[in-house]
């Protein structure tokens, strides 16, 4: 097969419009040859496991999956009985981007509570968090965050605790979406560990697409007795990598030495390029509307000028109607992909 | 990363167990770089509708998936109302081997008929195929046949024509799953279409891990009338990969040349070559329960000997109670491993 | 059996704590003896099927169940593929008060929005009727009010008409959840086709056990294309009835007569007597949170003071941080239960 | 409403066809007037719990519930985890007359087995019941069986003991479908907790329609560690009735007296006066497929003589293409009705 595409074009629309890490594809190729056990009795799924074990603790579990979505539901399903219940911002991927997977696949109830920064508190979960017993109301038994959130912002490891303890103190248990947890850790310095298991989050979605991988995340159960019947749950879900020898090589790749940090910290900084020039810049009919914490930039300008930016870079509306768009970046964003997006805003906003 | 497997360890136990052709690796070199609309958009996508309808006619709609369950579930679902059943063989691998992903993702009843060799006939499909219109019954409104079979059987052109024009005279559309399709059209020594689109066949679970990729199958619609809502089912049964040019890239690779026929036609091959080796051979305690028309062989032996052989050589069994193991053969099994297995055998049943 | 309760108690808790009309009860007898088919081919439902017609149009099609919750779960299936979801208020009786069935049992998602009177309108349902064709989101093809809605409120003809129209106008349909359908009607004066058929909605839960029957309630397709596979969705649903008879003859003895408007008629004169004595008397420390349309009063009033009438007479908290309090009659609720009531509230308010 | 229907009709169909008898509506007219909690929490449902538990011991709970699929889904639900299978007959209630709904509302897997006479024996029990820990098999977690079978057949205590043990030693629960539970109960002569609570029943579903209720079926939780969220279940499976002192004051009425062994006896006593009539005449080309041990009589005839026969007395085809019919009787089935029939067989077998 021959290259179909221009490989140097490149957007700010999504960190998945980006391709594959160069040593995430050497990884596939060491991996490859000879025969492996299927359906993750292989080597390198165990040594994940290992990997793991060695950022998260050792009572973490590693369950390799396709996708994102994946992740998350087969999580959040290992996590609620049959009447269970997921207390969620209303800007959360599972209520808002995933085609209702929680609801079709697994029956989960959301109980979603409007933020204005994509970040849930103690307070807002409890908007939700009432009504045990009563067989009425779906049952909240637990709470998911995404870090960093559909809106670019970040949990301080202190705010990921003081949830999780009001999560915990209610007899509920605690999911975090991290599509985006390398981007998180970049951005606040810290390990992975501090913002999870240290933290007292119960089940996580490590993502690594969005991170440079070619496909795959991982469910790690950190609490082992949060969950139940991951094995079974992620076979069931269609989530179970026949080949899974190659999700888990790439994810050793990404994560036994710094590839996780080269790549989410290389994504970051070209947010806060972005978002430093522009702000400096002080151009007219330009507003944020959001922190840029991570690899996000959201911003408000008129809809008119961001459609003919478009024209010329590919990105997304995000409230067409209040005049929002987002702006991503990814780990394979340079500063001249920075700068000359800039330049496009200004001479479109000068017009 | 570094290699952590034996490169050169090969077995008989499944053709899922093999890597990835080095084909395909190259063709996910050919794909990466820069950035590409997610969710297929791209243009290795839409390459790949092209060579989809080339090769099933203009018809034909490709949705490329994750795995053979999501393949199945998606396009069983796709075409059976809530109420709806599936006529199937009681060895379908929708059946036995799916952790009841069919039923539990989409409510599908499945409606099972015992068969001597993994598939069905006019005869047999209508032993479920009755009670339209009883509110009591499940309806059979799909019949799914696998090509090749669990058994490592084959349908040909006109049995599929037979079996089609029966579940179409019931109102009823027929589904294949061809996880193994490549092997069938090698073995049958004709064009993919022959055997579905000009043969009735309605949706195809189009599979490529079994044949060589990394990852990946096609949901193909070979008529359109026979589903509905393939784009959103494919995504809320989280087989939606954001970065679906590198699924679409394998499939180009696997499709525009003849690398399904290479590969396919070598795993056949080798299980004919195996099972030719060991039949003239005449060995006293070794027997053959099915056909061997594409890459398997079944085979009856002393359980005792069947776990000697296997200390030395992987394969599954069967059907233990009954000594019945399978061999499978897959795109890289070689002639010396085929002799190396043979002269094992051989040794283990003159002990 | 001998009697166990006190059968001259009642209280302001539920219209469902009052028991059966004694009309309903001879219905049953008279609906007794010898054998009927089973399951709906019985010549009461056969009956039931006319009335509905006379009531709501020739094409009108009823299929009687055992409650509300699966009225309104099998209403919604039929109206909505895999994919779809439902715009409904934040206090709909579907999201509140079903333990997520909708969700659980036909994977529906539910998009919801916030109201002050618990009525949608086309600004309120556009809120989240958007993003068709995006398979990322569950695509909202149906809306449900609630008539008299949860907050006691009611909608116009012309005001469902409005919504009937917006939703139609963007190819969705509209469900109307009637548990207190009859109440809606006795209150606005006008026949149940006024603001059913002739105002657009497209299928209807009619309500039966708030308005004195012993159990039992219809679906009703008012728009036949805009409903599928009704009969297998209500036996899959749990909701058919073997001995349909016997629902059909309660819903005959209801609607052929007036003994819908009478019960319905009581149930609300007794809300308006209770609102006005209230009002009338000006007592300190008790406010109202929503007009008193039909068969409720809301409430504002001291929790202290709340639990000490609740001890004397039963009622529900509707938001305890609030000091909310929901008082409901039904068509057993006397002048005299009301004045006892009233006094009581004044006497506990004066403590 | 005026009675529509010749009350003096019966037939031979189904247990289902006949009415509601006296008593039982008597019980309902005292539950009547007056105001009880709704959902649950009224005398009656409290006096039925003890009820329940004086016939099976103090471990048991009940769930009144509003039909079988209602009671066997929730049942079975409550006993099986997401990836939970149940082991059954091929002619189960489940499998063949739910519409598939234990697969469709729960996602459970049914593993079912081929009888001769519709009873399971831990012999073909293990015929499924194998695979657990192996992720790909739905894990059969749970056993169904029913009493009396729906071929009219009967386990004896001592039959359902070997099952249960049986299938306790696997690490598995046993489910009895007892629809009709009376019929069993009075042809065993024995107390209902000799052949399920003392046998090893861990759930059951006490059936009431089929034996003369009005509507309702009682899940009764025999063994507590075997279930899980009943209270949500029965909710979120639209099987919570809101005047539920309705259901359970008509249980009381069977169950504290002797009215279920009065109405279970009739209806047994005449299958047996059919089958024994028939027999002793010697009818040409009159045959019978199972013994007739509760209500039902299973007899082969040519079709063309079954159908002249239901011109005059209705019954159903069992198994059209071998001549097989079934002949059901009801509590209200009279001498008369079967000396009648037996001569319209007579008659019609000799035209």
């Amino acid at each position: 097969m021959t290259r179909l595409h221009d490989a140097s074009w490149r957007g700010f629309a999504s960190d998945n419009y980006a391709g594959t890490h160069p040593e995430i594809l050497e990884a596939l190729a060491e991996a490859n040859g000879g025969h492996q056990i299927a359906y993750g009795e292989d080597v390198y799924t165990a040594r994940l496991q290992a990997v793991v074990k060695g950022l998260f603790g050792e009572q973490a579990e590693a369950f390799p999956v396709f996708n994102g979505t994946g992740a998350n539901v087969t999580a959040l399903t290992s996590m609620l009985p049959r009447w269970g219940a997921v207390v969620a911002t209303s800007t959360a991927h599972i209520h808002t981007d995933e085609n209702g997977a929680p609801e079709r696949i697994s029956g989960l109830k959301l109980l979603t509570v409007p933020t204005p920064d994509g970040k849930l508190t103690p307070e807002l979960i409890d908007v939700e968090a009432w009504g045990w017993g009563d067989e009425h109301r779906a049952q909240p038994l637990a709470v998911s965050i995404t870090q960093t959130t559909e809106l670019g912002t970040l949990y301080t490891p202190s705010e990921v605790r003081a949830i999780a303890d009001h999560v915990h103190s209610k007899g509920m248990h605690l999911h975090m979406d991290g599509a985006r947890i390398a981007n998180a850790a970049a951005a606040l310095d810290v390990s992975f560990r501090e913002f999870t298991t240290d933290a007292g989050v119960d089940v996580l979605s490590f993502g690594g697409t969005k991170n440079g991988l070619l496909y795959g995340e991982v469910v790690i159960a950190l609490t082992p007795a949060a969950v139940d019947g991951l094995i079974f749950l992620r076979k069931l879900n269609m989530q179970l990598a026949s080949k899974m020898r190659f999700v888990s090589a790439q994810f050793i790749a990404l994560l036994e030495g710094d590839l996780w940090l080269r790549s989410a910290g290389q994504a970051n900084a070209m947010a806060t390029r972005l978002r430093s020039a522009l702000e400096s810049s002080r151009f007219q009919g330009l507003g944020f509307t959001q922190k840029t914490q991570a690899n996000a930039v959201f911003a408000t300008l008129d809809n008119a000028v961001a459609d003919r930016i478009r024209e010329r870079v590919r990105f997304y509306d995000w409230d067409r109607a209040a005049g929002e768009v987002r702006w991503m970046t990814a780990f394979d964003t340079t500063e001249a992909d920075v700068d000359a997006f800039v330049a496009v805003i200004q001479e479109e906003l000068a017009r």
